[in-house]
C-alpha cells in the first residue's frame, strides 16, 4: 500500500517506444521525444555537434542528400545497410566527424533507421538527440525539465534493435532515481532489466549480439567502442524546423 | 575468432518475437512456434490440460464462444481487458481449472491477446503452448525436437509485455545451454538478458510492473502467483486442426 502511494508521487513520465513504427501507441502527452541509433547516426549526430557542426538536416531518401554534394559550405552523408553509398564521402560514422573543425557547416544526412525515426516523430513539442556520448548531458537536461519523456529506439529494419533498448534503460534508470519521473508502459521496465544485464561492460552488447551483427560490428569495431563509451560530449541536439541544432541550455 | 567459430556451431535457431504483428518478420524456418501469454491465456490452457480437458477450441470473437454456453459437454470462457465477459462463467484465470475434473470437456476460449497469437500462428508446422507452469516440459521437448523453435509473445494491445519477455527468455536461457541452439536475433538476447534480472524472483516482474497494471495483478494476485511458480504441470498444449489438444511425446 504504501509502495502504491509511492508510486504515484512522480509528476512526469519516462517511456520507451521499441520501434518508430508504434511511435503512435506511446506519442500522447509526451513532451520531449529523445531518437536513439546508437549504432550509428545519432552518435554520429553529437560527434559532428561536438566538432562544431551548425546544423544537420536529416533527410529521408538518398536522392535528397545528393543535391548537396560538392555544395560549399555542406556535408552530405548517406548510408544503407551498415556502409557508405556509393557517391558519397560520408556515412555514418561517427569518427568521420571526431577531431575535426566544422564551424561554419550543415551536414545533410539520410540512414537506413536513424534518419527514419527522426522524421516520423518531426512533429514532437520537442525532438532531442541521444546517446552514449552524451548520456549524462542529456539526462541531467531531461531532469531539468517539466515534461513527460519519450525515448524512441530506431531498431533495425523494423526488428528489435539491443544497443538502443540497453541505452534507453540508462536513461530510464537515471531519470527514476531522480525521483521526479516514473513509468507505466513495460518496455520501460524492461530497458531497465536489459540495462542492468549490460552495464558493468557496454561491449558485452556486441558481445552477445547475434552472429550476423557481430560480424558486421568486428568490421566497424573502433566506431562501436567509440559509440558504446559514455560522457565523450556534452552537446544536445535539437530538432527546430526540420533541423537539427545545437541546444543553448537555458537556466533552469 | 575462436568464439565466431564456436558460435556457428549450433544447429538450431531460437528466437523471440515480442509482438504477435511482428510475426511475418521473424516465421520464416521455424518448425515450432510457442505461443505465450503468462497473463494468463496460456497458463489457463496448461492448467485445464493438467486437469484433463479433452481439448481447447481458441475463438477470436466472444460470439463465436458464446454459441457454446450451456452446451453439454463444453465450457465456454471469455475474456476482455483482464475481465470475465458478461454471461460467461469462465475467463482466463488458470485457478478456475486447478482441482477440477475436466475429462471429456472441451473448453471454447477467447481472450484479449493470446487467442489473437494463436490464430496468427496458426499455420505454423507445430504450434504449442508455453508458460512457467510448463517450463521444464516444454523446454526438454523442445531441446528433443530438431527444428529451429519462435518464442511468440501475445504482448499487452499491441504494447511490449514484461511477463512473456521474461518467460521467452528463461526458455532462450534453457535452449542455449543444451549447447543445440544458438541466437540471431537481438530480441533473444534481450529477452535473456530481462530473464537474468529477474529470475532470482519472478513476483519482482509485479513489483517492477508499472501502476496501472500493478493494480490490476493485484486484484488477481493469487492468479498471477500460480502462473508465476514454474513447473507445475507437465503437459504440453499443440495445435492440431484448429484445436489444442495434449501433446503425447513420442520416444526420442
Amino acid at each position: 500500500m504504501q509502495e502504491e502511494i509511492r508510486n504515484s508521487d512522480y509528476k512526469y513520465r519516462v517511456e520507451t517506444c521499441f520501434f518508430p513504427q508504434q511511435y503512435p501507441l506511446y506519442a500522447e502527452d509526451m513532451g520531449i521525444v529523445v531518437v536513439i541509433d546508437i549504432l550509428r547516426a545519432t552518435s554520429a549526430m553529437v560527434a559532428a555537434f561536438e566538432s562544431g557542426v551548425d546544423r544537420i538536416i536529416p533527410v529521408s531518401t538518398i536522392e535528397e542528400a545528393r543535391e548537396y554534394i560538392g555544395k560549399p559550405g555542406y556535408i552530405a552523408a548517406a548510408e544503407r545497410n551498415g556502409e557508405v553509398v556509393e557517391g558519397f564521402a560520408y556515412g555514418n560514422s561517427p569518427l568521420a566527424y571526431v577531431d575535426q573543425d566544422l564551424r561554419g557547416k550543415t551536414i545533410v544526412m539520410t540512414t537506413t533507421n536513424g534518419t527514419k525515426a527522426i522524421n516520423l516523430a518531426k512533429d514532437a513539442p520537442r525532438l532531442v538527440i541521444g546517446s552514449f556520448l552524451n548520456l549524462s548531458a542529456l539526462s541531467e537536461w531531461l531532469v531539468s525539465q517539466n515534461e513527460n519523456v519519450l525515448l524512441l529506439c530506431s531498431g533495425w529494419k523494423d526488428k528489435f534493435n539491443l544497443e538502443d533498448s540497453v541505452f534507453a534503460g540508462a536513461l530510464v534508470e537515471r531519470l527514476l532515481d531522480s525521483g521526479k519521473f516514473g513509468v507505466e508502459e513495460d518496455s520501460s521496465i524492461a530497458a531497465k532489466f536489459m540495462y542492468m544485464s549490460a552495464r558493468d561492460n557496454f561491449m558485452s552488447i556486441l558481445k552477445a549480439a547475434p552472429r550476423r551483427r557481430r560480424i558486421e560490428q568486428l568490421k566497424l569495431l573502433p566506431d562501436a567502442k567509440y559509440c558504446l563509451t559514455p560522457d565523450q560530449c556534452t552537446v544536445i541536439p535539437i530538432l527546430r524546423n526540420g533541423e537539427l541544432v545545437r541546444m543553448v541550455p537555458q537556466p533552469a
